[in-house]
């Protein structure tokens, strides 16, 4: 059994990533190009100051953004004590083909000029975006999913993601630039979506693996404080230059603090004899930055931030503690990493929090900026009141494309030839490597 | 015994932190804003071009002073072959709510503008900063003092950093950026001085956990070589912005490579048989960038960072070999990570050196930008000579402020009920986790 | 023996390095001086915008290649499963040692102002750049070369690569912002004459510390991810600001998931029952980085980076499945590390890829950007096809350079005194620690 799978898995693999370069190169030839700001003749064109670039804007943001993905999310699921090699490498392999994907899927939606999808720093952080939240969802499966299903996986979620955010951005012009709802509900509600079709009766087999060990949780740790130190990039790396992006950073620092400081609180007092849990600080601590993800842009106030961020940790850590084993006994949704605690329940608070400042926008508090945040608004073809109405809307239209896309998703992973572990041998490196 | 230990640590913990976070969300509430730079209203009012925003100058430099704090610190007291969940999460703990505390503490002492707290990416970097202070008095007592105790040692450090800063820079008029007296200084000498009121002479009982593994070793390098490849960042993410963040960061560059070699050469030359030591390597390296914490925004030139890191790394490495028992047997201070060897010596030469480079300036070396390193000096106000007494008067008071509120500190941690663990269980992380 | 060997090492390593120090700070204090955009008189003098100073167009980049040396090598080499101290530590060491040396060799050839070497952000870059060549050729007698050994492997190197570089980019007007030839080519080829030169044929009485544990395999995907991630700000740090640093960093994050997937798809093809292997993983990945070092600059297209990438993936994990056991069986030379896979074989495919880029150049495609690529083309004083020419020359001169450097300095290393490590004790740390 055990072989049958090696050979399955590691005969399509390499099969269908061949496959996907070769077709991926092409569209990348017939309509990728460089945007004006990364084209030798077009930017000296226009004779500006180099200074005035959008790479200097938003590079050093993006490459927070990179480290978190790649660091970040490969080192946070390295937490189970046989499975590290996968974690960190099937992020790799996920991510690196989703950037690719995603260049394509986003540019088509959204930046097509000409024909021609143009590329440049922006696409590169909205690519990396659209891989966080394939990783996202990667977490809910993580361990009982082979190599060849997490990429179909992606291919599909790349599809829908870049297909839900243009409703949300382009359709409905709702805020989301930190992805409470594109991001974090999107993937935790795909991916749990799709765990839950792929339920495994037989998974205690497994389960003596699914836990960490001392170096494991340390490694993990690696993965939560980098996520942590740069969730202000983040979430301020698309949003609006000058005061917009120092905002938001603002923020999101602010609702981390808060979001740590309760994940710890909590933790001591439902751990047995008050002692802390390693799960909680390595992942409801984050919630903080979830939370923000769609108000960081807007004048949350450094208060709002402290209270969002104080909020998501406690939600957070509860969900850790008394709604996980709830989820899996009654609802036979097996969440590996408990996404559902770090990005679904906060991305959802997240959007919430995002109607609620939304509404209270005013010319006053936001003054000549107020174009810049909610253009809409400003420009008088929507109240404050519209745009939180549309902006709950988003929410909804998130939570039905992800459910929706990754109950498909499950039933298209059900395919038998696609590999998956053996319920005994889930969990566990050895069989990949 | 150590059912209570837990019990009490457990039980405050949650408690004094909601409490705290209660109490600082109300005090945000009514006294932080956002400064101009991250206002809606503000800036778009002022009609600036973005490129201006503080936040272009300073915000790469902080996210890696902000990686520094939470990646380099928590992991370089992760050597401890048991103490490593505790190195990190206490770190992260401690580090998160000095952000938030010492927000409101600089706020009050520098930054209030019409009754408010102004916040942006100068009061995070000042923020930051003060929890590296924080971060190393917790170096001097790791693995023998209980979270309760330590948010309680954060509480007047904080405090007391944003007094003695206040007395430094606004009163005395002393330079400092990159902090060789305010953070290293005053964060060695008050976890030194707390150690020693807290002085456990049964510690023998936990001194088989108080050496490092080889992972353990391998996990605090990380911590090393992310402080040192970011602390140009530290040293420069205050300073004035153009030449002087671009000085600070080549003089604390040129200063680590040279206290790295000495250190190399150092632990060899006092090794058995030449034999290097990993706790050397992992400290005195680091010298060089304590060193020029006070003097790299001056004109220090080339030759005097090296000159001045070589001597650091020197200090440093014969400190850990030879004085650090001498301060355990003869004086009463035991000294975890050493801090009096990484922060408190070099930062102590940081600041002589400080005297004598700012005693050197001329109007020649610095020309026009003499106002921007020496204001006072360019002013006609004080003569360069003048600046020096004044620096090493920065010192004196550095020393005093740190020292007896290190002991004060000693006393209120030596309540009863504040949950240390017994000596038997040091440097052990099972206690709470 | 073992005995002899550490008293060697010992006694020698912190005199050469002793002597090296105080010859280098002789030379820093007469020759070395801040840059005018670093001076305080300088930069006031000229009344210019702070945002203006070349600190801002490179400090980030040049922070993340820091990253990329000290954690991206040192941990990348980490993989032993005993020698995890001596690779981190070692590199931290020839790194420092190089970043010293390389500014004044680099500063002679490149930089010299009135017989005084200026020195700031881009000597800072340059001189991390010759650092990665050193720990490249380092890699390939990783764990087999003494302390001692490495740092005068080390003098020799920098000063070759010094000179190998002035003769491309000043002499012959070669383009190569990225090193595809002085860094990566150059580096793996000095290392693999040198280890040629010091081949122990009776290696086999080490080979069983030859290969990794799970946990060392860990630290070194943390090397692996830090320089996937960043290596879009190696290869656009030195260029041109504005559309030029843009355009690179691009390319270079393209060429990277493309040499991702083909490394994921080829190890499984070509392991066993369709396993992965991480030494692909943590190697063959990064072969995209290498390959667009010199072309990324030019207007390569994001398609020509993909398929660059890919190849450079393809051949890279090739190459350690099947050349690295004819290079020692047939060749007698024994690549720790694989360098030829990763530096050598995608550095000379980079060089060709940018001989190409380089011949179809056109008025056209770079509009009046080709004076920032192609300056000498630009001007009329070189068709593009004389580029190409040029080009081919400077991997042609890179290639002599690094095999007879690379040999005399083996001879050089053989010499008796220099404490090598015995054949028993090659990769092992404890000789040292």
């Amino acid at each position: 059994m055990r072989m049958r799978s090696r050979l399955t898995a590691g005969g399509t693999c390499p099969g269908s990533l061949r496959e996907d370069v070769g077709a991926t190169a092409i569209l990348f030839a017939v309509f990728v190009r460089y945007d004006p700001d990364a084209d030798a003749a077009l930017w000296h064109w226009g004779n500006r100051s180099s200074s005035d670039n959008e790479f200097y804007f938003r590079y050093p943001s993006f490459q927070d953004v990179h480290v978190m993905v790649f660091v970040g999310f490969g080192f946070l699921m390295a937490f189970l004590q046989r499975y590290g090699f996968s974690s960190v490498a099937f992020t790799f392999l996920l991510a690196a083909f989703a950037l690719q994907w995603a260049t394509l899927v986003q540019g088509f939606f959204h930046s097509m000029h000409g024909g021609r999808i143009h590329v440049g720093v922006q696409s590169m952080i909205n690519a990396d975006f659209c891989a966080a939240a394939v990783l996202i969802s990667f977490g809910a499966v993580l361990g009982k999913t082979g190599p060849v299903q997490l990429l179909l996986m992606a291919l599909l979620e790349v599809l829908l993601f870049g297909l839900n955010e243009f409703v949300l951005l382009s359709v409905l012009g709702v805020k989301d630039a930190g992805g409470s709802m594109t991001i974090h509900t999107f993937g935790a509600y795909f991916g749990l979506a799709l765990s839950r079709v792929l339920y495994r009766p037989q998974l205690e087999k497994s389960r003596h693996r699914q836990g960490s060990v001392y170096h494991s949780d340390l490694f993990a740790m690696i993965g939560t404080i980098f996520l942590w130190t740069f969730w202000p990039s983040f979430n301020s790396a698309p949003t609006m230059p000058g005061d917009g992006q120092h905002r938001t950073s603002l923020n999101t620092y602010y609702s981390l603090t808060a979001s740590t400081l309760s994940t710890f609180a909590l933790s001591a007092l439902v751990g047995e004899h008050g002692r802390l849990d390693m799960v909680h600080i390595q992942n409801a601590a984050l919630a903080g930055g979830v939370v923000v993800g769609t108000s960081g842009e807007m004048m949350l106030t450094p208060f709002g931030a402290l209270a969002a961020g104080f909020l998501a940790g406690t939600v957070s850590t509860l969900g850790f503690k008394f709604f996980t084993p709830v989820l899996e006994a009654k609802f036979k949704v097996q969440d590996t990493c408990g996404v559902h605690n770090l990005h679904g329940m906060p991305g959802v608070l997240g959007a919430l929090l995002g109607v609620l400042v939304a509404g209270l926008a005013t010319h006053e508090a936001y003054g000549d900026g107020l174009g810049s945040v909610f253009p809409l608004v400003a420009g008088g073809r929507r109240s404050a009141t519209a745009q939180a109405v549309f902006q709950l809307c988003g929410l909804l239209v998130t939570l039905t494309f992800a459910s929706v896309g990754g109950g498909l998703g499950g039933l298209l992973l059900r395919l038998p030839f696609l590999g998956p572990p053996p319920d005994s041998q889930c969990f566990e490196d050895r069989i990949y490597w």
